[in-house]
Order: C-alpha cells, then structure tokens, then sequence
C-alpha cells in the first residue's frame, strides 16, 4: 500500500502549462443574466465545491460539496470548461485569426470538399483561413488564436471536419460543432495524473460553467454520493 | 471554494499520539494460520489498498484499490482495528495489569453488583483489580495496560459493566465484550480531521484485521465504488 494520493496530485506538472493557456482565454461562459438566473448558484451553475480531495486511477477528481462526495470525470469536466469558453468566444468573436507558421494540406473526400466550399465564409468568419489547394486537398493558413497551445496532429482537419458536419448556414450548429471538436480534443485526458493548482484551476472553472453536470455529447461528468445516503448505508449520523 | 483537503488531513495532528499509543500493541490480529488462509490476501483480509486519496467531511478516508474507490468510516475503522488488537491481546494474555495513581470508586446497582461478585476471578485474569467497597460501591485499582492513554471519564465502568453484561463463566463473551466496547470508546470520532499519517496507520492496521468490512456491532466499514461500476456511469471506458 502507499499513501502517496497527496504527493501524486501535489507533485505531478501534467498540462498545467496547456491547461493554463486554453483556460486564459477570458470570456463570459454564460451567454447573458437571464440563463444565470436559471441557476441557484451566482457563479451560473449551482455547483458549489468546497474541498478538492484528491484524484483517483488519474481519471476523477474527488471533490466535496456541502451536502456530499463528488466523483468527476476530468476529462469531460475539462471538455466542458472549453466547450463553454471557445463557444462564447466564437460567438462573441473575442478572438483573433492566427496564422500557421506551416500551412497544412488535408485531403479531403469528394462530398467533403463540396461541404467546405459551400462554408467558406464561415470558416473565415471564425478565424480559419482555407484554401483549395487541389480539386480533393486544402490548405489551412490560419486558425483561431486559441487553438495555439493545444494543437495536435490533425486538429484543425478535426475542426474542419466538424464545420463540414455543421452544414451550411447553420450558423450555431457551426460555432457547436467547433466548440465541441475542439474542447474533446484539447481537454486533459484519463489516465494523466494532475497536480492539486491543475485540479483546483480545473474545479472552479467547472462551477463557472452553465450546466456543469453534463459533456457536449450528453455524458456526464459529475456522480454525487450523497451524504444523507452515505451514512444511511454506514448506519450512522454525523 | 478550498482546494486544501490535502493541506487538511497532512497538517492536523488529532490523535497522532493516542492512536500510536493504541496501536503500539504488538500482537497478531489472526486467531492462527489456519484463520489467514480463509482469506485472499496474506494480509489477512483480503483488502487491498493501494493509495489513501484524502479524508471527507472529517469522518470518511477516501481510498483506492485496483479495482474500485473505497470510502471508510474512519471511527469504525479504528474501532475494528482496537478491538481485534485488545480481543488478541486478551486472549494471548499479553498484558500486564497496571495500578491506577488514584483508584476508582463506583456505584453499582444490585444486579450489577451481584454480577461482578460472580465475576472476579475473569476481571482479575484480565488485568482488573476490583474490590468491594461497600454492598453497592465497588473500588478499581489497576487495569490492564492497553487502557493506558486512552482514559477518559467512566472508560472503567463501561468495561466493567461490559464485562457483567457477557455474564458468569462465559469468558469468551467477557473478552469480546471488553475488547468491543473498548474500541468504540478509543477509536478516533468522526468530525475529527486526520493528518496522512495518522489515516495511512489506520489504513495498514485495517488491511491485516481479519474481517475489515464490518465493526464488531455489525456496522459496515467500508463503502466500495466498483470502477467499473463508476466507467459505466461515466459512459466511458479506460
């Protein structure tokens, strides 16, 4: 056995240094006072984390609300973080186009490439700056200032790929689509040990979040163990 | 919102000392061999945790085994821990009775009285030196020497009247009796914070108890969260 949960979380550097940029984008996540009001929290979600407890198999973070033990998928609660703030920040066009210091060529499928012609505007609207390159290839000049940071092999094709899912004119459903894509692939993944300033940034970002209880894609990231019913099951009261 | 459950249970000092001074008692949690072999691990009980994740609401120790994340009911646990420590130490005699600096006088009520008049030569087997003081008042002198440090008021006459409740002749009750509710008296509460150290002791005393998932009242000790169970919920795997 070893008792090393606080040392783990303490020492660890994991993205703390990718998690800091991504999360320095500075933007409203809620998308005006009336959504906020929908929550019984001030901070948007009526999450309220009082301790961080540690991090457990690098996949959850173990967390204490006033009523309860909360376990949270660190990967989808990262997600969501970004999912809020890139999609406000394509909406509210708090960004900046950036270019590539190398172009990238993608190939593309034939109804692909026809999809992405008929969304250029969006793609420019957005920060993307593409071209045709050849009748099934296109190059990327330029992207959103902040994909820089957490760029990976074939993000920006990812994210192409999910405007061209979008559809045309679909305006929301693009800006989505982006947001979603990108947030997935940027968030800190499973299986990454976090350090506690990593874990409590990541924490309150959460509970800045609109609906903190749920990923883009519908998978949850909170469980709640609820006092009242662990100390049913422990026989006991406090 | 705090991020210190790690700062919380590495800088508190409740019951270092206590707790050390209990556990210093050196004897073998098994009855025998025969005893470990009905359990998996050579430990004794099967229970096998590989990381302390952090203390909740003062009063559960998060953990982790391989394959689940366990929260335990810190009294019970230290209780569970004592009483196969003391039911040992009893049983195998290693104990020494020790004389009290100022001796005890109690109020018994008649049955209680008559009991324990049955009853003298097992408190004297056991370490306690009783007297008659008046036809309802009886006077201890010495205990045995696990009680040491842990005193607290009527700490004696709970054991006493442990001891008359299991009865005449029955030594085994009597043993078990004693061990029981000296446990719960000594063991660590809930609502008290635990340094690292304090709660990894616990931690190794539980894994080598012979049955760690249940106190000797029958309470459960330890809530398990299957990981798969918990992938499941998450919709996710690792």
């Amino acid at each position: 056995m070893g008792a090393n949960t606080s040392r783990d979380i303490q020492n660890s550097n994991f993205l703390i240094n990718s998690y800091s940029k991504i999360r320095g984008l500075e933007c409203d996540t809620g998308s005006g006072a009336n959504d906020a009001d929908n929550y019984p929290n001030a901070e948007g979600s009526g999450l309220n984390i009082r301790k961080i407890i540690g991090q457990s198999f690098d996949a959850f973070i173990i967390a204490e609300e006033d009523d309860g033990i909360l376990i949270i998928d660190q990967h989808v609660a990262a997600e969501k973080v970004f999912y809020e703030k890139i999609l406000a920040a394509l909406k509210q066009g708090s960004f900046h186009s950036q270019s590539l210091l190398m172009p990238h060529i993608y190939d593309l499928s034939i109804s692909e490439f026809e999809m992405l012609k008929e969304n250029f505007d969006l793609f420019k609207k957005y920060g993307f700056e593409v071209e045709i390159f050849s009748n099934k290839s296109i190059v990327v000049r330029a992207v959103p200032d902040f994909l820089e940071g957490v760029e990976e092999k074939n993000m920006v094709f990812e994210i192409i790929s999910a405007g061209i899912e979008a559809g045309k004119i679909d305006e929301d459903a693009f800006c989505d689509k982006v947001a979603a894509r990108m947030s997935c692939k940027a968030a800190v993944k499973a299986g990454k040990t976090l350090n506690i300033e990593t874990a409590s940034l990541m924490i309150a970002d959460l509970m800045k979040c609109k609906n903190p209880y749920f990923c883009p894609h519908g998978r949850p990231i909170i469980i709640k163990l609820q006092l009242k019913d662990l100390l049913s099951k422990f026989k006991r009261s406090l």
